[in-house]
């Protein structure tokens, strides 16, 4: 077999690779940017046609109960709990990844009242430090104080005036995925209370999230679940905390009996307490959706075939000649990363833009890293190996070094 | 002239008349809840389609740039702001009602560092009062106070020990439209900080934010903005303040330099330091085409006619010997009220279902009130009068007592 017959060997042989024609994919593109915004799948855009059409246009405020978009929250709730490894009454959709993690990052210091340091790591995704900050600046340093460490430090910067340790499950820039269960074996033998981001993991590999006793979790709805641009995001609250759960951020949609309108706040009993406000229901019914492309797959098996792909990205770029400036900086091995991988180049800007030039959507994170993920559902093996033979061509040509391609814009 | 020719009359003479054929209305409906839930207008639809299909479909995340998501909280901010006014620069739209609400909250009592109360008033929409609770419950009482006084009392609760008084405009059981200017004026020679919620004003009668001096506001997108179920809402910051401003939900959006990925926060130095985690980009979108209705009218015009389709409806109601149960709760002058109209009944709720069951849409508010909303827009004169014919009809012949119109569901 020559190397172009095995790669179509491999697309044959893919048990997901009907997964692929549920999705509404641009023409001749090969997107790699999944785990920065999923794409489209039919059962999406049809319900974005429907809840725009008949709920909202002709059903209007009946749609509350008619369509059931009261029950949304809890409903896509429900259907993302099956992929991060949790019982049912734990995790609801709502608000922004950010801004759930104020509410958890809240509770947990609530919890801990003789400790007030959040523990997390420098390479944290941004705003989940900058959450952490914004509590500092409300609760003030005597209450909060934020703890940041080198990522190969996390187990023995924790300490037992630790409150709560922040982690993000994978690594926005570098794909590296840390060991969940032990991290929280050691924080909670510490009595530190911990807090998941799931950002780059759901939807993508096997969380597990009740098994390791994770406390609390947060995700994003619009990379790997595929949601659409600034889905709603998710929490997780363990079963176990339920009881003691009083968050901050307490609209009415969280109220026992929201249309009681009573004039004090008693909080529901169960995780639909996170909820604030009244939920963005077109955003949140394409995501409720989208995440009907789940309904008979396991996390194993996105695992197996994500893997299998960023290998062979892996491979190829490493075999080839034209591409060794490229710099690795994920880890080799596919069970110590998310299903992504990132290069460092000085001119990794340049390439991004040349790439999607030739319609290979890839992207770029400041200053000098060119990132590429694997959606496993989507994506063919005769994407990745297209994409390889693009970016070859592109570096063999240095044709990323035309100006077209050399003015940074606003948003990368 | 008979009165229906009296009242064809006016629908012949109205100014707005036109903007109706902008809707997507369903058939053989008079839709009197507007102020719940806006209409579906013929540009959202269009963009909602636009969104799903062109932008995210096929374009991914080149749209952040191509199709402006990024600037879509700004842009649709200073569409907002013609609606109340605000000069350009100090309104943005972004998360819920209730969340933005928490972030103001949370700046005006820093910047009362030696006052604590917050003063509302008892009948304020609860989600209001419950996020003052929450930020009690995060605080503690020794930094948060709430005090809570009848609508009638607001001025003389008022005193120099108050850190911030937090009022809506326009009462959402009753309508009562509150006096900002003689509010606001009255609390700033206290050294009061005020913030307005918007909810029942925006976009169906003149609000003047910078006119009234006002330091902050908050808003709803999804009632007389038509900006679908559960848009985004938005917020305001007087030009004064912003230099000041810090708020908690520091999220990466409200960084200086989002994509630049900084270690730390650094708040931007204006309007969009509002913003939190990444916005619902398709409810968003909806919205953002949805106020293209308003380009070409002013609010003093949705005023007026917004007065004229109340008036009716009360004059109506009034007349009919068969509706002399309902009593107005609302005031009687137009001009003390927003653009609705509630009734107490004992059976209101059962009376609203038979409204329903003939496709009249109003709402109920617990225990005992029948509200109806005068979209200025979407609504015809000759809707106001079928709509009492209807009522006027299910009281004559009590249908309203059929078994089918009693039990009370979830959402009402």
């Amino acid at each position: 077999m020559t190397e172009q017959e095995q790669i179509e060997a491999l697309d044959r042989d893919d048990p997901l690779a009907a997964k692929r024609d549920e999705f509404v994919l641009p023409e001749h593109t090969v997107y790699l940017d999944g785990n920065s915004l999923g794409c489209l799948t039919i059962a999406a855009r049809e319900r974005a046609h429907e809840v725009v059409e008949t709920q909202w246009g002709r059903d209007l405020i009946k749609s509350w109960n008619q369509h059931g978009w009261i029950d949304l929250p809890v409903r896509i709730g429900e259907k993302i709990a099956r992929l991060i490894g949790a019982a049912p009454g734990q995790t609801i959709c709502c608000d922004s990844t950010s801004v759930n993690l104020f509410k958890l990052l809240s509770v947990a210091l609530q919890m801990q009242s003789e400790r007030c340091i959040i523990l997390s790591q420098k390479d944290n995704f941004p705003s989940d430090i900058y959450m952490a900050e914004g509590l500092r600046h409300l609760l003030g340093d005597n209450r909060v104080q934020l703890s940041l460490c080198e990522e190969d430090e996390i187990e023995t910067a924790m300490h037992d005036k630790v409150a709560v340790l922040m982690l993000t499950q994978v690594n926005f820039r570098t794909g590296r995925l840390l060991n969940m269960q032990r991290l929280t074996e050691r924080a909670h033998a510490l009595g530190i209370l911990v807090i998941w981001d799931l950002a780059h993991s759901a939807g993508v590999l096997p969380v597990e999230l009740d098994a390791c006793r994770v406390d609390f979790a947060v995700g994003c709805g619009y990379k790997y679940l595929n949601g659409g641009p600034g889905a709603p995001a998710f929490a997780y609250v363990a079963q176990r905390h339920l009881k003691h759960l009083h968050q901050p951020l307490s609209g009415w949609m969280g109220h026992s009996s929201p249309f009681q309108f009573d004039a004090y706040y008693t909080p529901a009993p169960d995780i639909s307490q996170l909820l604030a406000g009244t939920p963005p229901v077109i955003s949140m019914s394409v995501l409720d959706a989208a995440l009907e492309v789940y309904r008979d797959i396991d996390t194993a098996q996105l695992r197996r075939k994500a893997n299998a792909l960023s290998e062979l990205f892996r491979t190829l770029v490493q075999r080839s000649p034209e591409l060794q400036d490229l710099q690795l900086v994920s880890p080799t091995l596919p069970q110590q990363r998310g299903a992504q991988l990132a290069y460092r180049h000085p001119q990794a800007y340049e390439i991004c833009q040349a790439l999607i030039a030739h319609r290979v959507i890839a992207d770029f994170r400041a200053p000098d890293l060119l990132r590429v993920g694997f959606s496993p559902l989507p994506l063919r093996f005769i994407d990745i190996s297209t994409s390889v033979t693009i970016l070859t061509k592109i570096m063999r040509s240095e044709s990323w070094r035309h100006p077209q391609f050399n003015s940074r814009s606003k948003v990368t």
